[in-house]
């Protein structure tokens, strides 16, 4: 019988994570008890939340040294004790960095072989449906108006630009260097791009978003999140996605200036969202994003990282912003 | 003909504003012309808002050196070119500071005389529908949650929290003194008071608010609103009311910590209002002040200094924090 490789989170991280932060293990391939269901993993997703995982608890608990690193996957089912799944089907869930993994039935969900894998955990997946709530219920944006989104070359920035552009909207990216910025413009059709690593996000911005900015989709937190307020307009809104400009500091940093200044000025609403939260809606999110896909209306940009060994350094690299679209390992 | 006493705002201040930053001029009573009113102050308010006008644009234009200083009055009607209005008339609006002011019509609103003069300017005017819009709509508590209010003590505080016991909720005040926290619990019935003045506000919400703060009504900004987004539950709501704490600042202060990361993991909202955005329903908000001060379940504790002379160094003691309810001054 073959061994299940895991990659374990083996310490907490001061800073920047690193592959030092993990350590490989064999150990054997459970058996699924009753209601449990034993998985192949074919393709694991990468994401900047895993860093906020290690710091404290978020919407889910701690990661704690010692466990297997969390993480989502899609996989193949081997072997099934709960009569919803049989062998031979395409599933996903939370199976964590591991060869095979053994998951309650319940907190599997199946997908018909119609879409590419990679789409099933990216564009299809939590990234696409993130990027579907975040933009439609949190940032509410309406034609004509202007959407800013940070980490736009990211797996769920390119996707919540082009629902910006799909609303009818003038879309600008932010971004981490000039082969992104082209990317996000010439190959996902956003009207505009800013390289934060270029500076004076506020003289940047100005320039790309002539009209102020009516929606925020944030990424990024930190400087980039100032910049957007001050450049926001009346009635403004920010759906706060994520912090990854956060995640690997040391001490937290302050908040951005503006807060609440701007907030009151300019009337402006500022919400974080959690895609768990909407998931009464996701038969419809799932339907939008597969006909904009279908259609070719929405592209869906993915970078596959060929071998589970590379799990750490795929990571890492996530950090550095290499990646266009979504990341994920081919296991 | 008597002349007309005015403040002039004489220059704009570098951090704390003080008497030394208006100056006193006599000027003629102007003439109304068409669709204009001829209006004699009784009563002016003074507002935190009044710093944050000379800092730059707000919801109104930048106040300049050489203008008479803004802020609201009640007064009465001298002499009217608007058919609506007649001499004797109870009147408000943004008079300035000045002894007379000529207003359009269209600027002012007319009172009865059923409530009492100082109330028209604070818990039924701009004070308490802040209050009202600001917790009802922007913070939305429900009954059995826990409501944090920081400047408890002040004008819109004073309000917005005897308007969540109202709605059935646990209510916890900040404020400046020992003296301020005994008067929001004993003569308005706050649940619990936080002294701000004697540190550790994590610890000091902690122990105030046991289940955590549902909504948070926040007059001051900085290291109140920091604590309190600490301290927030899930699906928490912060009504950004306003930023006393920063309107004095000589450079601007970094944001709360845990902005935008409590909003993320938490799904709380932050969202900034103006009063006048609810206008369109403002005579249900003033029925409801109404039947509350009436029936007495709504207090609305009044400062009021005597004396024109006196306005500036009523502003100043505003911002020290000496008045316990709505600050105005008798012209």
């Amino acid at each position: 019988m073959p061994t299940n490789k895991q990659w374990i989170y083996a310490r907490k991280p001061e800073g920047q994570v690193t592959a030092e932060h993990f350590a490989p293990r064999q150990s054997d391939i459970g058996a699924p008890g009753e209601g449990e269901v034993l998985v192949k993993t074919t393709l694991l997703s990468l994401d900047p939340a895993s860093r906020a995982w290690m710091q404290g608890r978020t919407y889910r608990a701690m990661l704690e040294p010692g466990e297997v690193m969390a993480g989502w996957g899609l996989g193949e089912v081997v072997q099934s004790n709960d009569a919803r799944y049989s062998q031979g089907d395409l599933v996903s869930g939370e199976f964590g960095w591991q060869q095979y993994a053994v998951m309650p039935g319940r907190a599997l969900s199946k997908h018909d072989t119609r879409h590419k894998p990679e789409h099933l955990l990216g564009a299809l997946g939590v990234t696409g449906l993130t990027a579907y709530f975040g933009m439609i219920d949190v940032g509410r944006p309406r034609p004509g108006e202007t959407v800013l989104v940070s980490g736009a070359a990211g797996a769920v920035g390119s996707i919540a630009g082009q629902i910006a552009k799909i609303s009818g909207c003038r879309v600008v990216g932010s971004t981490s260097s000039a082969e992104k910025c082209r990317f996000i413009v010439e190959e996902l059709g956003f009207d505009a791009a800013v390289n934060y690593r270029d500076g004076d996000l506020i003289g940047q911005l100005r320039k790309t978003c002539p009209n102020g900015i009516d929606v925020y989709f944030d990424n990024t937190g930190g400087d980039m999140l100032a910049a957007a307020l001050a450049r926001m307009n009346l009635f403004g809104r920010v759906a706060c996605c994520g912090a990854i400009s956060q995640y690997n500091a040391v001490t937290p940093e302050p908040g951005p200036q503006g807060v609440p200044g701007f907030l009151v000025t300019k009337r402006i609403r500022m919400e974080g969202f959690v895609v768990m939260d909407f998931y009464q809606r996701k038969t419809q999110a799932e339907a939008a994003l597969s006909a904009w896909l279908d259609s070719g209306r929405l592209k869906a940009p993915v970078d596959i990282v060929e071998g589970f060994d590379n799990m750490p350094h795929a990571l890492e690299g996530l950090f550095a912003g290499k990646n266009k679209g979504k990341l994920m390992v081919r296991v």
